[in-house]
């Protein structure tokens, strides 16, 4: 059970976000520069948080990409969805139903036990996800980090925001 | 995120030789037909249980598998972990660490905020998982069979099942 590199990109990526200034966005390769990552599945990333609506993408030369929707609307189950879909984790192919004493359908209509198991611990692991918002990771990056490096950011980010048009 | 097949039908298979007399054993071959899947995949899982210690493997004419440990104490997630690894689901790259406005690893000595996000909820998705045993799970399975299915599986059961050598 793996969760791809995509997510651990995009939540950084959405979190960096969080620190905009209203109106301003971040191309595709400025985020894939500050997290120093390929700029292609940098953008990929950003096409699937677009597609979820999660974040706004502007095009052409004033192009660049801006959170949709508050951050604290925003938590990371909702960016690990948009990365990883939305198909539980766990595939329940019914193979209860298989072979020599399979159950009758009519005998399945409540959940296998193996299944419900599985799926209780998802929602285990979905309900934290989705109690955790960009802007607690926000605060969580803040409280790490020194003064000096939050400037840095600050700097760094005045540079690169581009106005959306 | 996706949890293979394999976990699907170890738990299967685990949770049917918790019904098996002592002494007794089934062979992959068993296993597989019982559950209608093909035998050398069932046979594989068969041997990442033995590696993890959680079934026996008598080899030889008179072999077969049964479970190494009481069905109580075999949890679905040493099944799974069995079958998976445990390796976390989430892999943090620290790429906090990267791009112009990296941060010093000397203050990355906390987990970022996402990696520990993730951690949590890839905990309760294991703390529920390590709650539900083998005997939780074959009685799900009992409460939810009709008494001819249950008869069914116990003559199946007396004809497979192998004296272990």
């Amino acid at each position: 059970m793996q969760i791809s590199k995509g997510v651990e990109w995009a939540a950084h990526a959405a979190a960096l976000m969080s620190a905009l200034p209203p109106g301003r966005g971040l191309r595709a390769e400025a985020l894939a520069r500050y997290h120093g990552v390929p700029g292609p599945y940098m953008a990929k990333q950003m096409q699937a948080l677009s597609k979820a609506g999660i974040v706004h993408a502007a095009r052409g030369k004033h192009g660049g990409y801006r959170l949709a929707r508050p951050a604290g609307e925003i938590t990371l189950w909702d960016v690990m969805t948009a990365i990883e879909g939305r198909k539980p984790a766990f595939t329940c192919t019914e193979i209860r139903q298989n072979g020599p004493c399979g159950a009758e359908p009519e005998q399945c209509r409540q959940k296998c036990a193996i299944a419900a198991a599985f799926h209780a611990a998802e929602a285990a692991f979905r309900d934290h996800l989705q109690a955790v918002s960009l802007v607690e990771i926000a605060a969580g990056v803040v409280a790490d980090s020194s003064p000096d490096h939050l400037r840095d950011v600050g700097r760094w980010l005045e540079k690169e925001a581009v106005a959306l048009g």
